[in-house]
């Protein structure tokens, strides 16, 4: 049956779809550390009649040098399989001929290199990082109010993400920060927006009810994916807190101790 | 009549609460600069009949050494005429018994020097500004985060405030970047808190209607006194904006170009 509990949803999976940091790995000094038991699971996965993309809302480099750093930790992915905001971002501004005002990560701005960002008429916040200093947002924020019809575009809407030396906060507290000063509602472009999830849907070629998303955030991965209709099952790795499990409004359909568990029970039901 | 309109109001006042920056002077590089007129304006206020106090959400200094900066600008004030949030919230400290973390500006830290800081229950953010770097913000965050019962005061909740040179963030912003982070709703001390406010005018003896408020902040001086049963006037100087006077749910009891205005207006009335 398609729409039944999980784990026994997964006989009828047609594919899944991974979010990337506090699944696959944690991040922190140089490349991070790959989470136990995630490399062989994305091995796993990968041979069998699964289709798999990676959704994720890293913003701190391009595409390229994030899949590299991947690659570099073990994992078999490819630049194709990995959709993060930024490319859909460029694809809006240029529907719309707007020209940002960047407030994003050192090493995400080659990414942008071929935009107009002459006489900014939006502004576009990434997980900044350390360039979320007192300044950096007082120069965005200046652009904003100077406009006449302020548009803010806020790659992910994430609350905080852990390293591996403690939890940080994300692009979302910096988003809400300049919404609170400049009176504005943010347009996200990432998850949990159902646009983002459906770019993805739509490369896999499949419906969202064949359809799973596994992530450590409750709200973005699992409840965004909810949304869409596809199931969503949260890690208890990364970002993830006890806490989740008696969230008001967000209920995983499944929670599992880590990303080899979940491969394993899915694989299990499709008689592997 | 207690509550005929602005300016015919003024005949039956009995105070008046004036709010410092954006009113008086605009802060910047070294005291910042008095608007002019207002120093006359403060003189002719003290020469009448009326009582005067001032209510700033003012946390960059402690009360000594900013009272020390109006003087030096050409105010004539004294440090017990003045009222901002930091005395206040040392107040609700040690009725509640918390141990804050501070996220506040160098310049306000003497005032919390006998406070104890150890072990912090709360966190306490004022206008810390280039202090706002992301590491500070994220030490911030973690200590609301490891909290059981995480509490976070917010001195004040402004949106942003003009300096000589631009433009400047405000407490506000970072107080709705922790509560997203954290899923918390800070408690404001400070404008437009009515706890605050009625502070104020309990040291005045007099009664809200007996009240006028004048300051650059639609929502938090005008909004907020008018909360409380005072009248609010509006001057066109420090955040003011035009759009201001359009706001779709605060409408100022009057509009002026400046304090010196507002005063002349007030004490015209009163036959002066």
């Amino acid at each position: 049956m398609a729409d039944s509990g999980w784990p026994s949803c997964a006989k009828s999976l047609k594919g899944v779809i991974l979010d990337l940091c506090g699944v696959l790995y944690d991040s922190g000094e140089g490349d991070g550390v790959a989470i136990p038991g995630s490399i062989e699971a994305v091995k796993k996965l990968k041979e069998s009649d699964l289709q798999l993309r990676f959704c994720t809302n890293e913003t701190q480099a391009t595409r390229e040098k994030f899949v590299a750093k991947l690659r570099r930790l073990g994992f078999d992915i490819s630049v194709s399989e990995v959709f993060p905001p930024a490319p859909a971002a460029i694809a809006v501004l240029k529907e719309r001929g707007l020209r940002p005002h960047l407030l994003v990560h050192d090493g995400l701005l080659p990414e942008f290199d071929g935009v107009d960002k002459t006489n900014p008429n939006c502004v576009i916040v990434g997980d900044a990082a350390e360039k979320f200093s007192y300044q950096n947002l007082n120069e965005a924020f200046r652009v904003l109010i100077g406009l006449e019809k302020p548009v803010l575009f806020s790659l992910g809407q994430g609350r905080y993400y852990k390293e591996t030396d403690g939890l940080k906060l994300d692009v979302g507290v910096y988003m809400k920060a300049l919404e609170y000063a400049c009176d504005l509602k943010a347009e996200v472009i990432g998850k949990p927006s159902p646009t983002f999830f459906q770019s993805v849907l739509n490369d896999m070629g499949l419906k969202p009810h064949e359809v799973l998303m596994i992530g450590d955030d409750l709200l973005n991965d699992v409840g965004g994916a909810q949304h869409c209709g596809m199931k969503g099952v949260q890690v208890r790795t990364g970002k993830y807190r006890p806490i989740d499990e008696r969230h008001p409004t967000v209920t995983a359909d499944g929670t599992v101790d880590n990303l080899a568990q979940a491969v394993d029970m899915i694989l299990s039901q499709r008689g592997h």
